[in-house]
């Protein structure tokens, strides 16, 4: 079969392929991928490129595309749309502004990539793009990083398999062991390019014995990579392990403050540079599930990520450095541990030691990539650090790439959360400010490329999400509607937004209720496995009970997480009175009673919820089966195929978690449904 | 490290290998092998050997020991013993006699696996065969069939590995797709001689790609293992693949009933038995987890097994064919499917409809190889078919050779039982009727042969019982202790008994309670995970709820499975009243305030027996430490290391299960211990 080409069909560019265009960017790479793109739209459909100053567009015809970057080759309209945009506000490496002054629609960059984003936006416009008057837009990403790290392995992990938490085939990086052929990962950077990604780590987090040597002795592997990347935008990054020192380097130690160690850091990286110039820097996940990390030498965080910034310094690279360290040996029996606590702990006290160019990934939630946390209070706690924000876009925990669920609003949660109450800041504005937005990507070799066809629309929203945090997730799913089923009938359009608008909350209903986290099975993630975690090392409990159920993190009574959050949400969180509903279970053990602000008992809202879940997911089938007509063959069948899946999963669901609370609080249904 | 000698250290021989001892027995590589005995035994301890008519013994000096079947070799003596024997009692190609009328011992065969029997039973007993005058002793197998059943793999299994449920590091017949040195296979039969096992199957039941060739272009493997088992009176069996016409036969069927299918067996086992001769035959896992079997052409597993059969029949070989077969899609909802009563339902409508040479191979219990469970009803239900008993010597839901789980006193259990109540037959007899013992074997290319050191007696007391089900199981241990410590301090002896003896019903103290089963980790099968299977598809259910727990499998109120016994036990059983308590939760659904005959409610039971069971293990550890002077010190290295991880694995047992149940009833501990 062959790929699917998601978000960029051919019909995506028709509106630009019927015009005259003229890019005037210069040259390199970049600018060559901007003179492709409309070269080959307006061979399919009829429009004519002109490229820097070779010749010039006839004075009649269809309209103009002017996309430019150098104002003195095609000076007319171009140079009054620049001149509207106020001289205090760079447009930046990466901004772009569109007008439409008359006549010719015109993007203006101030520099390639600009360039490159403003094409995918006029194809996201369309024909709207050359509908009469425009005002100016000025468009600046939100944030100067937007990445995805793939957990891509090069041999097949013996556990994890050829991608960690992967649910698309394997990787389009690797294939047992070598590297593969490059021709998807073109295209895989055309399309991150399409939604202003600019980063991507190619490598897992969790470095085995070969990933590591990707550093050294399989550089050529990365710099391939890079190669092809590069005309997309894209800087190429390396997930390392905190050992290389002694696993490649040979040393004694990898001790951070040692000076061989840091001498050998230095080399590395000298090395890598010499070969990538344009290298984005390391991912590093220490002292985490087993990593090695500056613990081992009685170094703090700050101390292991600053040794490996100072080798990166001098080259522009950063290093991203991963919040999420927890102790994964804990004791199930010992209440006072949290692992909820875990990363603010070890990292709030290290504020002000990171060296600049030192990221602290920290992701959104405390404990990991629930489809329901809070968020996390690492990221108001470190004013003078870097933060990014880390977003799982692969469904480790929220489908798998079986289930529809459609990301979208969970992110826009978590960004538009203000830590410091209504008035303070959102989390994506500390993220813009800093280290930006990463994702763990959900992509591979899958001819869908992510399993699921409409899991294309969790790594769509990803990248205009984390370009700008504000959009309404609602709206970005139209676009990628608009894009990937170009054109979209109204009626497909109506029964996609009703299949996706409200998936998130519909896997929710049906599968950990309220917050309350892992109730999945053991290893997989997949299914539910109610008290699969919950006499386990891993740190995550429900610790329900005959009376009850959640977990007391409270300041009065319990671990004492709510502290770590600012005010007002210290206070929010620590009463059941005033604690949101989704999160109650996560902040409160709280009995079956215990009468929500919907007036319904907890029993009941779980039973409810629980029944409700299945039947909108056997309505979402029924959605899907009435639109055959209006899509792919291949991609209806696909689809078709995991909603049933979905329906059996939701159902297991349902029966188990109704069962379980059944059992444990003997609370019949008060509307008399069958509990197993 | 060199290899553990297990029972045979040379101390073991010492008795032997200090006397004048005349072989008379013929040629053949068993009789070499008994040669081959006592020559290495006389060398080492100053005795001299004798072999067939070549010379004879001097006159003077130390006892003799004749071993011998031919007795006109050397009549006086022997001739003597010979005739003591009753005429109409032959002693079989496999039993022989022991006796010492006046300065010699004398054994006598009538065949030369006889006298190697023969020869291990002098061994056995040490100085004590040369001690004044001995009476006639006959021994004859309760069975003709004693069988260990390797679960190995050539290839590494992605997910069980080089051996399936194997706790004794890798194969000892295979290594990464490859065979072994055979060495150790060697060793191996020289300890299986001692013990009286005359079969081994060499790999595993879940024939994978690699193994299903063993019986075609791979057979040369399998007769370099039957070379070297011959030696030891052990015949060499294979697993195969019930789709083997199809996959190795391209055949587009393996339907039992076409003629193409029975011509490919046929001249399969034909070239077998060409390239070995003496071959055992084989074991076949059919329609059961995911294997092919002849329910795909709707046919009965009569028809499947009898097809193999009548290949093998011509050439003396036989069918084990497992009667383990049962739903495991079953769903966790629906409680009239009871996975117990699944082999019955199968297997009892088909008595007398399978060829001789057909071995029903059934396990011990009805479930799969639980700590606890009935005897299954299937050894009574099958008159006309010859029934084999399976056993699981590796350790798979008894510790995993991590624990110390003596499982002695389990099998003895399981073979006294007499199914038609007290007056009728053991299951001993109907085993020993038929197709005899068969275990999976707990073996691997450990130094300790077993993992854990003390496993190694589990593995000698299958041999023991198969060979004799009614010796104490005690006297057993016993015997294994005094060999493999040989010369054994009576401080160690009464320690080792004291840490082994009740040692399974320690480990049952504190994991499932009274025969509820399947209380562990999925896949692992290792460690507490209460709720682990009980919301899966594999028919392994407890239905704890907050008012009780058990499964109700009578046929007044449950799934009937009571039914499948005859009287008495089809209604003492039935019963709350009469079942035994050790048994009540398999069979019944009690509450927690349920009086047992200790006068202890049920949930009281679960506390005290899980606080006492740690208790117990805590005392076997340091038991262990004690007796430090008296053991290797890389045995007492390995078993100290292996009871801190026992102990650790009993609390965490425990505290589960306490936890558990102290959650779901809500009824505290009466002696107001801590649970958490």
């Amino acid at each position: 079969m062959k790929t699917d080409p998601a978000w960029l069909p051919d019909q995506a560019f028709r509106a630009i392929g019927t015009r005259r265009v003229v890019v005037c960017g210069g040259d390199g790479p970049v600018v060559r991928t901007v003179v492709d793109e409309v070269t080959r739209a307006c061979a399919r459909y009829g429009g004519r490129v002109w490229h820097g100053t070779a010749g010039s567009p006839d004075a009649d015809g269809a309209d103009l595309l002017l996309v430019l970057t150098d104002l003195d080759c095609l000076p007319g309209e171009a140079a009054a749309v620049r001149a509207e945009i106020a001289p205090g506000q760079p447009l930046g490496k990466e901004g772009y502004a569109l007008a439409r002054p008359a006549g010719a629609t015109v993007v203006v960059a101030d520099g390639p990539a600009g360039l490159l984003y403003g094409l995918f936006h006029v194809a996201r416009l369309g024909e709207a793009a050359f509908d009469g008057w425009r005002p100016l837009e000025v468009h600046r990403p939100a944030s100067a990083r937007r990445m995805l790290d793939h957990w891509d392995n090069i041999d097949v992990h013996p556990v994890m398999g050829q991608v960690e938490r992967g649910y698309a085939g394997g990787s389009i990086f690797w294939r047992a062991g070598e590297p593969r052929d490059l021709h998807r990962v073109r295209e895989y950077g055309r399309l991150l390019a399409a939604i202003g990604v600019n980063a991507v780590a190619v490598n897992n987090v969790n470095v085995h014995a070969t990933e590591a040597r990707l550093l050294t002795d399989r550089l050529g592997d990365v710099a391939a990579i890079a190669d092809v990347l590069r005309p997309f935008g894209i800087r190429t990054h390396l997930s390392v392990s905190f050992a290389s020192p002694m696993v490649l380097g040979g040393l004694p130690t990898a001790d951070p403050l040692d000076p061989r160690v840091r001498e050998w850091w230095s080399s590395a990286v000298a090395d890598v540079y010499a070969t990538i110039p344009d290298f984005g820097g390391f991912v590093v996940k220490a002292d985490s599930e087993g990593q090695p990390g500056p613990f081992g030498y009685g170094r703090t965080h700050a101390d292991g990520a600053n040794a490996l910034a100072a080798a990166l310094s001098d080259h522009g690279g950063v290093v991203h450095w991963r919040a999420f360290v927890y102790n994964h040996r804990q004791d199930w029996r010992d209440r006072t541990t949290d692992r909820a606590r875990a990363a603010y702990d070890h990292f709030a006290p290290l504020d002000g030691q990171f060296a600049d160019n030192v990221i602290l990934q920290v992701k959104y939630g405390p404990i990991d990539f629930q489809t329901r946390e809070p968020v996390s209070p690492v990221i108001a706690a470190m004013p003078s650090t870097s933060v990014a924000v880390e977003l799982q876009v692969t469904q480790e925990y929220t489908g798998q790439q079986r289930h529809v669920c459609y990301l979208g609003p969970l992110w826009a949660s978590i960004l538009r959360f203000r830590p410091w109450g209504p008035d303070g800041r959102a989390v994506a504005s500390v993220a813009g400010d800093g280290g930006g937005l990463v994702a763990v990507s959900n992509v591979g070799d899958d001819p869908f490329w992510t399993g699921h066809p409409l899991a294309q629309a969790n790594l769509y929203a990803f990248g205009r999400l984390a370009w700008d945090p504000f959009l309404d997730p609602l709206d970005v799913l139209d676009e990628w509607i608009s894009l990937t089923f170009a054109p979209c009938p109204s009626v497909l359009r109506s029964a996609l937004h009703e299949i996706m608008d409200s998936s998130w909350q519909v896997y929710e209903s049906y599968t950990a209720p309220l917050g309350v986290g892992f109730m999945v099975n053991p290893g997989s993630h997949y299914g539910p496995g109610v008290d699969g975690y919950e006499y386990t090392p891993w740190g995550t409990y429900h610790f329900a009970d005959r009376d009850g159920v959640g977990v007391d993190r409270t300041r009065a009574s319990g671990t004492g997480y709510t502290g770590q959050y600012p005010a007002p949400w210290r206070d929010v969180y620590e009463s059941v009175a005033s604690c949101p509903d989704e999160l109650l279970l996560f902040f409160h053990h709280v009995p079956y009673s215990h009468v929500l602000r919907s007036g319904l008992p907890l029993i009941q809202h779980i039973y409810d919820t629980h029944f409700d879940g299945v039947t909108k997911v056997v309505e979402m089938r029924r959605r899907w089966a009435e639109i055959a007509d209006f899509v792919n063959a291949a991609r209806h069948a696909r689809v078709a195929q995991l909603l049933d899946e979905q329906v059996r999963c939701a159902q297991e669901w349902r029966d188990q978690i109704n069962a379980y609370f059944f059992r444990k609080s003997g609370i019949p249904d008060a509307r008399g449904r069958h509990i197993h």
